[in-house]
């Protein structure tokens, strides 16, 4: 196995604990970006291989966590129901990739230090 | 019951993903502080109430990331064997809260809004 001369660029998590059992996390970002794009919270728990139970416990989390729901149903019309999010939603979402942003941004030395002492052992190739 | 009026200031959770398998997150820089600190592998797994197993196997995992280990044993001597940091131990949980520290200053505003809009729905109080 040949393995590359730089590692790829690594992904960061980062996940905000308010509480106990109350945090913001990338599950719940990708989530909250796909009912934002599919109108619906089967649908976007569909491309997260997450199922709809779940999908709809994180969103409750998150509903009952902030002042104002951040995901609302829209009942009726022509598509029978769907999920879109409401602006607290959409501010919670847009500060949180911000937040994701500005890490990759002010932690560009500290990440590629870290990741140019990974690898295999000076000896071994 | 009273909720403040300002929820505390959240908690950061920062984890890089190199790899399938390959992570740095919280668990493992404590883990690493822990080990520097105490001089042992169970005694730091202990403090985090992690078994002896998983404090070794979480070890083993970053020993085997990294080009050099970044925790070696010392054995014999009067304490009949502990573990310590090697350099690259020091310089990656070094670079890790470095960063921790980076994300804090650089998106206080944004952890701070998204902290802002959580709480109780106006009407309940």
């Amino acid at each position: 196995m040949v393995r590359p001369e730089t590692p790829p660029e690594p992904r960061l998590r980062l996940r905000l604990v308010f509480a106990e059992g109350v945090m913001l996390g990338p599950g719940k970002a990708d989530l909250l970006e796909l009912i934002g794009q599919t109108g619906s919270i089967a649908g976007a728990g569909r491309r997260m291989n997450m199922s709809y139970k779940r999908a709809w416990s994180l969103v409750e989390q998150m509903n009952d966590a902030f002042r104002e729901p951040l995901v609302e149903r829209s009942r009726g019309g022509a598509t029978g129901g769907g999920a879109r999010l409401t602006p607290a939603g959409e501010t919670v979402l847009a500060s949180y990739r911000k937040l994701e942003a500005r890490t990759r941004e002010a932690g560009t030395r500290e990440i590629a230090a870290i990741r140019d002492m990974l690898g295999p052992p000076p000896g071994r190739s």
